[in-house]
């Protein structure tokens, strides 16, 4: 009934190509389509799209404003470096959750800080690529609940 | 069929006397409840217990290597001081998810550090008490996976 | 009239004995005797209870909140520590201050960080065991106070 | 008689929808009718020109060394981890004001540091939407001087 | 119809005989013959103080409650080690601007912070002298535009 | 039978007027009545000056080592930033007790840090006005004390 | 002649289950037979206990002071983290060899800091199990010398 | 035989330029000639292309993976902050050689740090332009030993 | 022939009466007459000047630029906190001398950074009283020098 | 049956003459004397050497390599600030024991440090020139026990 | 034509058999034999001197100032801690290129900081034993271009 | 009548060489033949050496011990390295005094530190080759009061 909008950052155009000791062996195709099937028990439609320019992300994120209920946000590395993407969700309305699909915490010491977790809804780290499913369960959910009241 | 150990570390006997407008109004009853619930579409149990005492954690953790298949664990304020509890996550083999119901990267900059996260499977934040109800999901869908291989 | 709590942490069981150059020669016994006798001026009752495990400090705190009017507490080490206490000082209503014997200012460096004092009334540092009766007349001042308004 | 350009950063594109109690309610295109009106008492030229790209940012400021006579800058966080665009304002002859509407001093401490502030000629901050007019009357009285010599 | 209060703290009274490659050749008598011709276009009045003293400085912002509808402020050198002209500003009501004649910015790196800034208005750094007029204008349009509301 | 010197240091003249939410209502003439009321109690006298001039502290911190048998300190902002004024109270004998009005621990970093307390007797934090009074109590009977032996 | 008491803190239960590449395979029944082994030589005995919980550690470094002629203590990773136990040390008369198995300074930064050390008597690192009989050698010597004067 | 990726990033097309005096006289247009000529000794030929934009460059790296047998890449002012470069990097295969024409290390504090270093087979500072052929003479002998093995 | 100012700072009023275990039992008398001694053998004549108000050391700098032709500074602990102080060495042309009686440098960290040295001539630290007499001899000499130039 | 090298670094040859207070009143060649009693129970021969220059204690090192079976060394003040004598260490397969005389740990803070111990086997500290005997012992146990195997 | 000097520092004399996964399986004298066989392509002759002794690089290095016209430097360990030798490049005329064969940048953080680089003319990093040839090439063709002007 | 050491470090050799603008004209043998001038009218003798060898320049402080009434040491950058040279002065008796020809405050930061100062009777910096002679002088008169006594 609502559109929910997966988003990926730098790199994870790569996945299942790169380092997939790291990332896992499933591409980015993959999850969209584990993801779709995942929202359509909500009767949620999702749209994914990818890019390595934060411009372009920044773009997304305030179009999302006004057409999705909800995003799933990987920003892979500008996570770590980006002020200009935290300011971009702090400027719309839509609940962000934000995912990784590694354990960002046990690898190098820069991967430790999130300058965008502070203005998401919350967190997924760790989960691998289910991470994706878990954050379409949570906004399906909550957008259920909300019909309710 | 196989046992989930749910582990709250201090002050979450609190929970929903505790400063409602961070933690929310839920009861560690209605928790546990609620994660019970999600576990039976698994066939799994629960078992769920809660303490001050950083030594007790400890020991509990220690004993949920032979008897639990997964651990869901908020150890509360612990995370950022406790590297007793991490080598106790660390001597252990069952795989343990980190929750924390408030989003801790918005709050005191002593809470955006987790010295358990790197030892964890992964980490949910900030999801509220749905968090625990995800990780329930993600251990049983991951022990699901495991009886099919 | 009411109930005031006097919570004493680590190694103040060993007052009197334990370096008396920088804690002095009063033990635990005396202090509460002296903090008992400024308390009576205020009609006000004595609890007193010192424990060195940090958990069995926050189980007490949580405990204070429907039994008594004040909490006066020297939490020692924990004082630099531990989040957890501060943690349980936040999740409950009743007023505490913090009391430090020696003056921690003019010690190790690791001795002037207080986790525990912003949530906290106030902080009474540096005047001996005379610090305790200062936090009991406060308490006992401030209550007269209230039964006055 | 010269032209000016007018460049704004990330996120500037929703000014006026975006929390307006930080950066109040004129939109970008109010921006710059003003700047422009002030403009004209000094017979200069203005264009406007807004990006979320760094690149292209970039880009515009290597194009302004031979086609503008000043440029008023509001980079938004861009200000606060590109050295590309630092770099790139080092590369130019054209003096560059960095404006900024609210007093980044007074927010989170990540925004306090400007790594373009160096490269600039001056720096305005927290006059709100003023701050451009500021910036404009400065260029203008700048480049009259200029002709009286 | 108000009065201004141009303030200059420490060494200012050197100006144009001190570093003149750094702060110009304009003395304070210019400066302040430059911001009363801004201010009549207004038809405000300025008064013009100087002094080395930080307390002198401080009694002064008290006395401007009172007395002035805002305060041009060039605290020099204490800007970046004053916590009690902080609190001065932040326990009066009148608008304060800070001004800086050097691009503070772009020297040694104890003149990046002020711990001024975050209670003041608004600050213009680098822009000479000419930074003092633009303050003197943002004040004067800003309460012609309160007269008409 | 003795003379107690209260010293307030910069920006306490305004206390009732700036910022009541932290600072409370009463004013310096209300906080020098109450102390000098529970003076009496011990026979001492009590002498009150305030000064926003670190200078003039430090002058009437010599003075005190002839004239007083003890020293009352809100020493304001200057606590943060003077260590001309920790001199000044380490080359004298008198003990100087440090009372600030507000929970400094609560506020800004650069607020918990005190380079007074060191060679302070002690100090009383967060206990409001109140504060002095607790402070004249402790010097009232140590003097009285000392008089019994 | 003399008792000497073999402490282990936390995760030390688990020798020889835990990380036997790190640990090693011996259990904490093995180390603590070989320690009583050398520990005949010179006639002393000896008690060995372990525990999880911080304030246990405390209270039996307390009753230490009594009964034993010296601790070997391992302190696992409180010794990061514990300034209560340092306290409790510091409160003691009786020599405190501390012991750690791996050699801590080649293993994450964290481990790199003891924060007992300055108040041990002395410290034993990286030698294995053997560390512990190398401890109860030292402290045997040592009281066979006191013997002799 | 092979080909060889010459990757230049933000603020290089204005070598020749920019700054002469740290980044020399040469266009980039002399530089792609140079090194054109050098590898012709090894039979390998060159694509050289150049940008302002982050995401345009990590999208041409991924690109290299397939189509070249080494890149020699400056990344300009990105090596200090793209942490995102750095993983395009990582996830390539093709071995990437970074090369500044100036001494970074004798430049501002925020030049010393390069992200991309460690995961680039090598770096080559200070060079001049002469550090593009020296990375390309080391890329075509590296690949004539391979030929030969 | 020229006269020297010999400036000293917060305390020193006190010398001989201070700490003498760490500044000496001279007084600042003692002090002044041995230093005219010293210059009398250079002919020149010597002013003396002590003040604890950093506003007072900064107006008699800038006297001094057209009054004297060196000044002997010792700025006590200003010199740690003061960058006014620093910009009012640096606005005057004479040469200045710093002095420290004690040898700070192995006193508190605080006293280890001199916010004055990088500005005067030299510094003098640790040769107790001497040292003025030391920077009398320096100053005396190398007027003399000039002379036969 | 092997021989162990005993080395010394810089000051050492002072031992005995040097701060008894801290380092004991033994001298060097009294702590080779009992280092080589204690290795003749196990039937080693010991070499000792001690000098002030890192290049030679590198080259020794070097050299045990092939001539010795394991190598006890108080590389002094080196600890703190040799990455050369590290890298030496890291370049040799003889287990090297690191040990100090005094408690470094509750001295002046850069002696916390050291950059060899984690490239030793291990590290004795603060057991006075006992030390050296431990080192020995486990040494020769080590070297027994390999002998059975 | 004219003489380079190769120099090489601490370890390196242990080349080919030190940790061969970092540094490769050549020696000193195959590096130095390949380096010569480039220099003789610009008629170059090379003395080549490795020394462990921190005191005898630095003397080399001012002898080199009238006999060689470049040097090729790995400084090995030297460069993390060394300012005497930075002191000594920076006090000759002839130009270094620093030199290291593993990417220092991918290793112990204490590696990514070198003392020299800023007074070196440049700096060859992870290349390899091919580093060394690299910089003669350089160097070789660097002295070929001031002989035609 | 006593003999001093006057003890020269790293590249004081080529003082008058070296950067000139920095270090002056003056050669080492200039320095020492000003400084014997001096010392003759105390009578003293002087012996003068220099090393770029830290372990040279310790072996030489250890002899000073026995032969010398004072020591005036130049150490060059091992000031800010050496803890082994600071070893070195703090086990003898004789005085050091610590001198520097330029002002090291005024240089790169990492000059500021000195390891050596706290250890030395005191520091003279930044006079030129002046400061040997006012250390001489110091020693001088010392000595001469010391045989009144």
């Amino acid at each position: 009934m609502g559109k929910i909008l997966l988003l990926n950052g730098p790199n994870l155009n790569r996945l299942g190509k790169r380092e997939p000791d790291i990332y896992g062996k499933e591409t980015l195709d993959d999850v969209e389509r584990d993801v779709r099937k995942v929202l359509q028990r909500y009767s949620h439609e999702l749209d994914a799209k990818q890019s390595n320019h934060e411009g372009e992300l920044i773009d997304w994120l305030h179009d999302a404003n006004d057409h999705y209920i909800g995003v799933i946000f990987n920003p892979g590395a500008y996570t770590h470096t980006s002020i200009a993407l935290r300011d971009a969700i702090q400027s719309i309305n839509v609940p962000v959750i934000e995912v990784h699909i590694s354990n960002v915490h046990s690898r190098e010491s820069f991967r430790h800080t999130s300058l965008l977790a502070p203005v998401c809804q919350g967190q997924i780290v760790g989960l691998g690529t289910k991470g994706y499913q878990m954050a379409a369960i949570f906004l399906g959910e909550r957008n259920g609940e909300e019909k309710n009241e």
